[in-house]
């Protein structure tokens, strides 16, 4: 745990629920910076560097005017590629005077951004939501919330893949997860997903897994719980895969979250969750949707505690880690080796400095 | 756009109006530094270091015991050239036991001070506000308010100096300017004043003109909107030069921009207006410093939120400038030349350190 | 005054009331660095170093079971000697998770704590607060209140050893305290304590004097008011030597002063009275403890008010001092002396960084 890390920016982030982007100007920070959000009138997302090239007024501030961004201070006008189209105050606009534009895509309920190089936006390199049950067939997914953390996203990241912690930090509002600690968890990576995997003792099924499945009730199963690592911006719990052992299919509950850094010590945490196994039972949504935030709540109380030391402990002491910590270890090398990669291609490839992105590369 | 820039301090500015200094001992900082003021009882105005130079305790938690202030914490008491003149605890009192004092001189409803090097305060570089109305025959002239901003100094003088921004920011309250972006700026300079100017087309008046001078309305008349730059301290923007094409008296409405320096990031502004014609009305003036105080406080907003970009965004990107930023960028370049000519200044002629200048330059 | 001055370490300093500590986890933060305070099943005042040395989460946010503190996030379980006794994701412990533990003891109704080198942690080396009059046969001594100040300490120490600010910062509150600035000072040093003494003008004893010893008014008693210092933690003012010029017992009121600093800037100020005389007098003590109260109330003003300067200051400025600050003069020289010859100890004897602390020095 250091100084505050650079962030990964070769990256699709989660930007915001769909539905928070429409045809009135949206602003949220991103990676520290800026950005104004909003729809053009045929619905595409558009996001584009939030402050006015010319002195620095946000343009959260301005007026949509068809698919344009009107400044509010000297009314300079940009298109949703970025260009500026319009200087009042004169009648030729040069080309210079143009704008940072985000590739963003709507995919389920989130808007993802891009903040990196635009010229390896891929939309492949989103995260495999669909394999995890965001919008795909035979699953049942619903929209959590955004929740404002004061901390730094590694924090979150660390606190999702040690899930040791469940069995104090959560006491009570998952009361049947304290002897969680206790199991061994094992590491184990696929392509580009780090998973650290928990068994449960195979037996009877009771508690919580008996109250998702009581038809399973009593049967012996087979119980494990994850944590999947899709990269920075998307990790995985739960799982919560449940199979008799007699065979059947395996039913999956699972709590998705959506790590975005707003500032290099705090973070936007979208969660939502998604299943397998009765699709059509709303209760049961709204109710495990009530516990996730109230799980969530808790280590929003945790991680905002642990920012305010994090830095001034750095400067004397180191942390001191235990087997349960494999799993977020790694991902902080995974992390560092993100971000040296990034430096890396950046020297390589293309010079990219904020002045050649405004004027240039932004544009698709 | 860069880090806060130095303040010029060979430079009158207005420390306050008159009616706020008195016989009660008053604190207000200007150029960073905190100054204490009151009034001797014959009624001049005294500007000391706000500071007791014992142990730092503001003398504005003092006594003021005649013409004398008395620290609050120890007792030491200082006249009003600074000196020191009672140290409580002992009988002899050291010459160096003094405090600085500032020039300061009542001009108009304003008390002026000067924050550099006294021996340079000469009352003739006050800015000659008589000459845009303040304290003029055939004038009048009605004060405003102080107005805190939360932003440099140097943001307000470019908004003063770029009236474009007019029809976009103050779009609601002064709805018939959003044709003022358009007009072609010329800029002049005579002597020490820098003047952007607009005229607006010649026509039969209407409109606010046509408002401000109903003996008028109809008639064929020159118009022309301008701001003078005096230096950091004083704008004057308006003018409002509306004169017949046919001949007579050039009617001039002048709105008034006292900047003062706070902090490197706040500013203290005040404001007045001035006209040439119409003296006797009340309503009139009532009406347009209520206008003002509208147009200000969406100033107020517009820069205050700038300020919180500018740092950040100084280390990252340039700023693009426009043709209408012509007045502002000269100023910035005035500015600039005026701070580094009191610095070789300073080296030239005196080492005025804190010490020695709280010793011996202070004192008249 | 200069930028935050170092603390001294190797110091006995007022942690707490006694009565703080007990059998629920308290935190209060020393030397910048944050404390947890318990009292075992048997009574015994214990402090570990306040951050789990896994993941930095506050130790006040566990659990303390036994003599054992629990971590609220991951369940890691510390003994009351700082040694870690259980990590429940695994079944090892190695000896290196441990937790620094501070020296603490009871002494009167504060619990002290030795923030440095525990190996020199003797408590002989507490100041002599039975001499002053805490817990003393034939005296009397009343607890005050822990009053924040937000104020670096030396601040504090410097106000206490000049007491001519009585005579105007507590002009209201000590109305009869007005010509104590002009009583000359004497300093003396005996051992390890400095002694600022004022002799108040031998005479029939009248005002407070008379109020504390009623079988004494008017009665010719030498009458003498102290500062002294016994180190950073401890100064006693007042005194009050009241003794008849024809002889008797001196009669001493003693105003006792913990000093704790809390942060570079913000400070721990603990109060308590003592004296050898009406020792039945509860509602003697009672007044003269509102009385005291209100008096600290007034320096906290006056020094938090200071403390908003002093940074500033010191980059720019010389302070001026004066006869009446020698005293406060010489206990700068002694801090400086103290952390300055604590830097030489450490260098020559052990090789203290907190990860060495951490694993073994801390455990008694």
């Amino acid at each position: 745990m250091n100084q505050p890390e650079p962030y990964p920016r070769n990256q699709w982030y989660v930007a915001a629920w769909r539905n928070e982007i429409g045809r009135t100007l949206f602003e949220r920070r991103i990676l520290d910076e800026p950005i104004v959000f909003y729809r053009t009138e045929a619905g595409e997302p558009v996001a584009l560097a939030g402050l006015c090239p010319h002195r620095l007024y946000p343009l959260r501030e301005g007026r949509l005017v068809g698919d344009r961004v009107e400044c509010g201070y000297h009314g300079f006008t940009f298109d949703c590629t970025g260009a500026c189209v319009d200087i009042p105050s004169q009648t030729k606009v040069p080309s210079r005077f143009a704008t940072r534009r985000f590739p963003v895509v709507d995919r389920w309920e989130w808007t993802w951004i891009w903040m990196g190089d635009p010229a390896l936006a891929d939309e492949t390199r989103i995260p495999p939501i669909n394999s995890i049950g965001l919008g795909a067939d035979g699953w049942r997914a619903d929209a959590g919330v955004l929740t404002p953390l004061g901390t730094r996203f590694s924090l979150l990241l660390e606190n999702l893949m040690d899930l040791s912690h469940v069995s104090f930090a959560h006491a009570k509002s998952l009361p049947g997860s304290t002897s969680l600690a206790a199991i061994p968890a094992t590491i184990s990576e696929d392509g580009e997903i780090l998973r650290v995997d928990r068994k449960l003792p195979t037996g009877p099924l009771e508690g919580f897994g008996a109250h998702l499945h009581p038809d399973l009730a009593g049967t012996v199963c087979e119980d494990r719980i994850v944590s999947d690592y899709f990269g920075p911006a998307l990790v995985r719990t739960g799982g919560r895969y449940i199979v008799p052992v007699s065979g059947g299919q395996t039913r999956a509950f699972n709590f998705i979250h959506g790590v975005t850094p707003e500032t290099s010590t705090t973070t936007h945490y979208f969660n939502a969750i998604a299943r397998n196994f009765r699709l059509d039972d709303d209760d049961l949504s709204y109710g495990v949707l009530a516990q996730m935030k109230r799980v969530i709540d808790e280590d929003v109380i945790v991680l905002n505690t642990i920012e305010a030391y994090v830095d001034r402990h750095a400067a004397t002491e180191h942390e001191l880690s235990c087997q349960a910590d494999v799993g977020a270890l790694r991902v902080r090398r995974k992390l560092a080796a993100q971000v040296a990669a990034e430096a890396t291609l950046a020297k390589k490839i293309v010079p990219i400095t904020p002045a050649l992105a405004r004027d240039g590369v932004a544009r698709p």
